[in-house]
């Protein structure tokens, strides 16, 4: 595809990135106007590469403006804690709880965690923070009669895979599905972003090293703040 | 959130999600005016909703309608070949050549391949299909020294794992990182999908059991119709 064929959008992109790759995170980026005079495009066109920019986490809203962000948060695909994957990098972990009881398994629930009908579990579900930014929101199944203690001793606040550990349990091998989601609406509030923004989805099955199951998991992260790492061995 | 608090779109979509349930996968999906008169929303309202279950991989356009999905491929993120993972769901695996050619290495890939400023590699790019659908873009770059021979005798509609293996170089680890991106129009044009259309980036780097890097590759696949499996160990 020759220079000459690329949409409009996607030229500005281009011009911008360069313009991006002058400036230090945290730097305003020069507005919508400034912008479509500089380009001589519409503003429309401007904001559709703004658009792509903020996607895939070039870029950033802050209050009224926007600017340059911080690179996405790189986490492990493992099964050491968000805690350490977050303090590795430098930044600063936190997590809000949003949601911790005890309810009936649904029977696809039953299934994965080897409960029989009308079984309970305990549903966890947090706010992962970064510095203090709203990164993901993890939401975590325990069979009760594993974990009943955790209603009452578990800090929410706390690495869970901490608390496990500490009862003695031994995580012998998790499945992981990674794919592309869109937010619904109560997720977009939870995460302070949008039902427009790619989302990445996380489902993770963990087994003990007895084969039994310990949690499943349902982790969605802001597409345009977080990228994954894994280590792929023959 | 209660229901009445969701917006309009997020209602539709999930009463489609269980109208989907009944239907099985390649039928029709009924036409936008049809549901917008059954659910009394505006054709803007329905068309949201449907773009949801469109980026989600549940239905997909097919010529003027729009028919269920059958599920995303789910590929095991491994030292393992497309090919491999592909038959192993059933799935007839395919490869379409785009470019393969001998060119000069950015100052980026000589530091990821050791090469000496001014090496060469061999850039081969491919799209992958799946029973003939185009899921994703390969972009392979390896160091030409290694590998001359492969301009001559690689057959680029086979597995290039398969080649790499028979010249008698083992796989030692690879360190893979997956995000979220959208398509760049070159991109989605190759891939029949648009540049609204959220992707999954890998960006993996393979080095061989003495530690020197055999292959520095870019995949981009399509999130509509992807996922990706890890098996995690403790």
């Amino acid at each position: 595809m020759a220079t000459a064929d690329l949409p409009k959008y996607y030229r500005v992109r281009t011009e911008l990135d360069t313009i991006l790759d002058t400036l230090d995170i945290g730097d305003t980026v020069p507005p919508e106007r400034t912008l479509s005079e500089r380009f001589g495009v519409s503003r429309e066109t401007v904001r559709q590469a703004l658009h792509d920019l903020l996607v895939e986490g070039r870029i950033e809203r802050r209050g009224r403006g926007t600017v340059v962000s911080s690179p996405k948060l790189l986490q492990p695909l493992s099964l050491r804690s968000y805690t350490e994957g977050a303090k590795e990098q430098g930044r600063v972990p936190g997590r809000v709880l949003v949601t911790f009881e005890e309810i009936v398994a649904s029977e696809t629930l039953c299934t994965e965690l080897d409960l029989e009908a009308g079984g309970t579990v305990l549903h966890l579900e947090r706010v992962l923070l970064a510095d203090g930014e709203k990164l993901g929101l993890e939401s975590t199944y325990l069979p009760t009669h594993r974990f009943a203690g955790f209603l009452e001793s578990f800090d929410p606040e706390t690495s869970l895979y901490a608390a496990i550990r500490a009862t003695g349990v031994t995580f012998g091998v998790a499945e992981e599905r990674i794919e592309t989601v869109l937010a619904a609406p109560r997720e977009a509030g939870l995460l302070e972003t949008t039902t427009a923004m790619p989302m990445i989805l996380l489902n993770r099955r963990s087994l003990d090293v007895h084969g039994d199951p310990i949690e499943r998991v349902r982790s969605l992260y802001r597409g345009d703040r977080m990228a994954f790492r894994a280590i792929l061995r023959e």
